[in-house]
């Protein structure tokens, strides 16, 4: 189909005209309400009169940055990544993303599953809501979709094919480039400095020492095509309630190194440690993000070794080719180097939402002042060391201490 | 155009509806030659009756590997890469390879300069010819093509555009991973081994200690795409003479590690040091072989230095986010990791040689069994060497000093 954007006037006649979903609402009497808060996409949900419960969520691309307007121009062709990630993880963690009724890359469209039980975990998160599976189900996601696209599952020609799909997301590679691995570490009009921290900021922009490290990592981003990551999973991307977990918005999904992803969450939640740190004083709830991080890794690292014990073959692995005991310390070193690039990542990813153009809300929406500087400060301080030491770290026991010294 | 095979019969009309080649020429009647030694494809010589120095010299792919046969399919589309890389290399190294005249990838075509007042430099090195200018060619060729194509030189979105042309060059990178990474260290029924080395081979194929970097370098060629590389950077890819250098073939063109073509060469270099170092006794030679390794590497490090020095803006650096000293030490470090790597890959394409399916003429086109099984030893001892020691190798001194104390 050709590309037209789809609005209230025109939508309903659009999904009418797709089989599976008319199969779906068998109903062509449809609530449809646009939700005003796509950051870059329209969406909108469509309800049955009949049955409200029958519920779906269409989402679009238009050729520019919604939240901005046409002045900020971004290709659609972002929604093609999304919808090729979607429809990876339908088939490696089928239980952990939304399940897709239709999907037209032409129309840079993808229609649904509603996640009305579902919020988004940082609200979760901010409001002390314990989730007792998200670090089965986190690691499952991380373990299945890693390990899975990678080297040491598909055959050379398997990946290289995949890889083929998802090398052109160029825009929203350099996107993460500039402000994951730039901007926030330096004079940058895109930044966002709190007025009462100006002379922090300016120390830092000042500082050299950890900017090596960030080169390195920023290097590593841009040229490692370990597996096929989500590239944005920070907990805002997460939809979550106390029985299951999805993953959501997977547009920078792309071919990159191991630790990206990892780090990326591992960041957000101690995001979330230090913002509850900071305002209040429920220090069960705070040992529990600990050892969710905590439980996240090891479980993540157990999974994706017995994924790796299973395979015999792969792009890697020819039979006979290695004894086990080779193999072993093979994989233990592969294992402890993907830890020490996710803590890297991880860094990155907690200091630049202190004065980079997108700050967290657990953080930068702290009421008060002085606790918003206090938190943003511990923030800083501890990406800066992750940053800083993470070839060094040696287990997620140093990680945590690392995390609680500083915090 | 629509794919058809050349023949002696069809290719006259074929060369005279293109306009370029018709005013090349500037004469109708053509002598047209095939040459029987092209491995994988088919190959032409074309001359003006009237004017013999006007030549050109003619590739079509078929889709199979010519010295086998149709039982043996490898798709055509290798011509592709070869034609896209020869294309890069007229611009980025205009004088150190062939001059294109034509290329249709749709009829897997290439028609180029006629190199006729030079040879294929491994029968140069053998009959002991010295080229004082070589050093300085291939370090220029190393150079650009490597910097050119990386994010050090590239902005991110010429990088991903620049990869998306090659990564699809799936069969003869796998072809890489077979021949280079595996079957030579293990037992397979591909590789060629003296009825009198059967010992040492299996010796060898019983060894796993080495193997772990193997699976680690194995790991880097699959998964690290620096920049644009030859592929297949041997001897017998570079036609030369006194004055001129030119690098031919590059079919197996991808985007991979750095260290990989620069390996490649030196490899095939301490070949030739070897098999000279067992038949003959001109120690001046031996010594002018380790001196244009030494040079090779040198001027290639200075040269790449020079062109990231000058580089103020890349994929990798935005302008003032990282001061001089700094980024001194990171490129340091980087060139640092750069070398390591070509030592492990030179490692590997040494070793592969010994017992694999290809052998190297200079070693295994020797006559005399012991002596040849002398040099076939050395050659499995210096590239075991390299791969396991390839992390801590540390300068150009202590690799002459390996291939000395060996060989």
């Amino acid at each position: 189909m050709n590309y037209h954007i789809l609005t209230l006037q025109n939508i309903k006649n659009f999904l009418l005209s797709i089989p599976n979903i008319k199969t779906f609402f068998n109903d062509e009497n449809l609530i449809i309400q646009e939700i005003g808060d796509g950051n870059l996409n329209f969406v909108f949900i469509i309800k049955s009169q009949k049955d409200e419960q029958k519920a779906l969520i269409l989402k679009q691309a238009v050729p520019y940055l919604r939240c901005v307007g046409e002045g900020f121009p971004l290709s659609r062709q972002r929604m093609s990544f999304e919808i090729r990630a979607l429809q990876s993880y339908e088939k490696l963690v089928p239980s952990l993303a939304p399940k897709i009724y239709y999907a037209d890359e032409d129309m840079s469209v993808v229609v649904m599953q509603f996640l009305d039980k579902h919020i988004i975990m940082r609200k979760g998160l901010i409001n002390s809501i314990y989730y007792n599976n998200f670090s089965e189900h986190i690691s499952t996601f991380l373990a299945n979709t890693l390990f899975f696209t990678s080297s040491l599952h598909l055959k050379s020609d398997q990946k290289r094919k995949l890889m083929d799909k998802f090398n052109s997301n160029r825009e929203l590679c350099k996107l993460t480039e500039d402000f994951v691995f730039t901007f926030a570490y330096m004079q940058n009009e895109t930044n966002e400095i709190d007025k009462n921290l100006k002379k922090e900021a300016n120390n830092l922009f000042d500082q050299m020492d950890f900017r090596e490290n960030i080169l390195k990592l920023k290097y590593i981003f841009m040229t490692k095509s370990d597996a096929l990551l989500h590239g944005d999973l920070h907990t805002g991307s997460i939809m979550i309630n106390q029985k299951e977990t999805f993953i959501i918005d997977p547009e920078f999904a792309f071919f990159g190194p191991f630790g990206f992803d990892i780090g990326a969450l591992i960041a957000n939640l101690i995001n979330s440690y230090i913002s509850h740190s900071i305002l209040n004083d429920n220090i069960e709830y705070q040992n529990w993000i600990l050892q969710i991080i905590r439980e996240v890794y090891e479980k993540f690292e157990t999974k994706f070794i017995i994924l790796w014990d299973r395979q015999e073959e792969s792009a890697l692995i020819t039979p006979n080719f290695i004894d086990d005991d080779t193999l072993t310390k093979f994989k233990k070193d592969f294992l402890h180097n993907m830890f020490q690039e996710s803590i890297g990542f991880a860094g990155c990813k907690i200091a630049r939402r202190v004065f980079g153009v997108a700050g967290v809300e657990e953080i930068r929406g702290i009421k008060e002042a002085q606790k918003r500087e206090e938190a943003s400060l511990k923030a800083l301080k501890v990406g800066i060391k992750l940053i800083k030491n993470y070839e060094n770290i040696k287990d997620i026991d140093e990680l945590i201490n690392t995390i609680k010294g500083v915090a």
